[in-house]
């Protein structure tokens, strides 16, 4: 594999060729061109062509790619063949719901348990994954080594567990508390900032109203 | 303001923008140059003043940009200060989460209701709002005309609801369903992939130790 650096906008495409290249393979489809590929996610055929270049070569001109292989290369580069473990700091509502409807396999992680402080969650279990107590989690990292700490705990809990987490050798936060983390340089956070994908969406409407307004 | 193309770039960082900006000010800070705003964003100050140069003039020479003021003009770019309305279809878990922890009026929203099947649910209220059977969707709508519906339901009724609310008249969708929908032109989807974005950690953290393990 090429060594270069990958920018950010090319891995964010990452996930989404992995779901395309998923659901036409759900369909049955077996083999695409970039530009069909293209024209479904709304970027260009040469924009493909370049992003896959980055990682290596893939497909063939004038047959286009093999959605199979495709899927399962990039799957690859994104880890996700790599079962790396998960846990959930807070099982509230929005813990409970991706503990209940959301993949963790699929997107390569195993979901090991979820913690929390409630006495009413703690040794419950949603979905098949036991719910533990805060107390025990500087154990179960020991023990366990997850890689992963999906932080679904209240705004003002979140900055001293990613603290607690990164001491505890987590690589991954994925952060759904809307606090800008600062965090020990080995660990990677990702943010789901739900307002600012609200606020895209005003924006769009705010400005079509704006043209209807004018014309 | 000038009437030109934005890219889909510049938008989605323009609700980053107010955010930071949000924070500065609620700590009580009153003016930050470009330079300052982009390192803690981790953007040049460049790209700053070329973004904001593409909706009028800001800030000031050797001055930087008073807070308050930039973050009240790019509010008003995104339509935080228009006040839509907006419903929230399915009360599930997901629903029940950002009905208790978003806040909508924050994003420039009015959330007015929420929708489900459920028998057990209809009529309840979750944080103050009240939740609907779905039988009374299209009268609700015709009645109030919510321009955005937050889609928190199940993957297999998400298009057929998209469809009926695109039919009702309303004009953005928050898909939480992980579908991809076709809908009228006249509708805005504004998509939340969380799988798009826990592969991007999953890339990162594997990434990361292939690196070690090289090294």
């Amino acid at each position: 594999m090429k060594k270069q650096h990958i920018s950010d906008a090319v891995i964010r495409r990452l996930p989404r060729y992995y779901r395309y290249l998923d659901e036409l393979h759900s369909r049955g489809i077996v083999r695409i061109s970039s530009s069909m590929l293209g024209k479904r996610m709304g970027i260009t055929a040469s924009q493909i062509r370049q992003d896959l270049s980055c990682f290596g070569e893939f497909g063939q001109q004038g047959y286009g790619y093999n959605i199979m292989e495709l899927r399962a290369e990039i799957g690859h580069i994104l880890g996700v063949d790599e079962q790396n473990r998960l846990i959930i700091i807070g099982a509230g509502h929005l813990g409970h719901a991706l503990l209940q409807n959301f993949d963790f396999a699929q997107a390569g992680f195993r979901l090991d348990t979820a913690f929390d402080v409630s006495e009413a969650l703690i040794g419950t279990e949603v979905n098949g994954v036991a719910i533990r107590s805060m107390d025990e989690l500087d154990g179960y990292c020991a023990a366990v080594r997850p890689a992963v700490a999906v932080l679904t705990v209240p705004k003002s809990a979140a900055q001293e567990i990613a603290d607690r987490l990164a001491a505890l050798g987590v690589s991954g936060l994925w952060n759904f508390t809307n606090v800008e983390l600062s965090v020990a340089e080995h660990v990677f956070v990702e943010n789901v900032h739900f307002a600012d994908s609200l606020l895209t969406l005003s924006y769009r409407i705010s400005k079509k109203s704006e043209a209807e307004n004018e014309s």
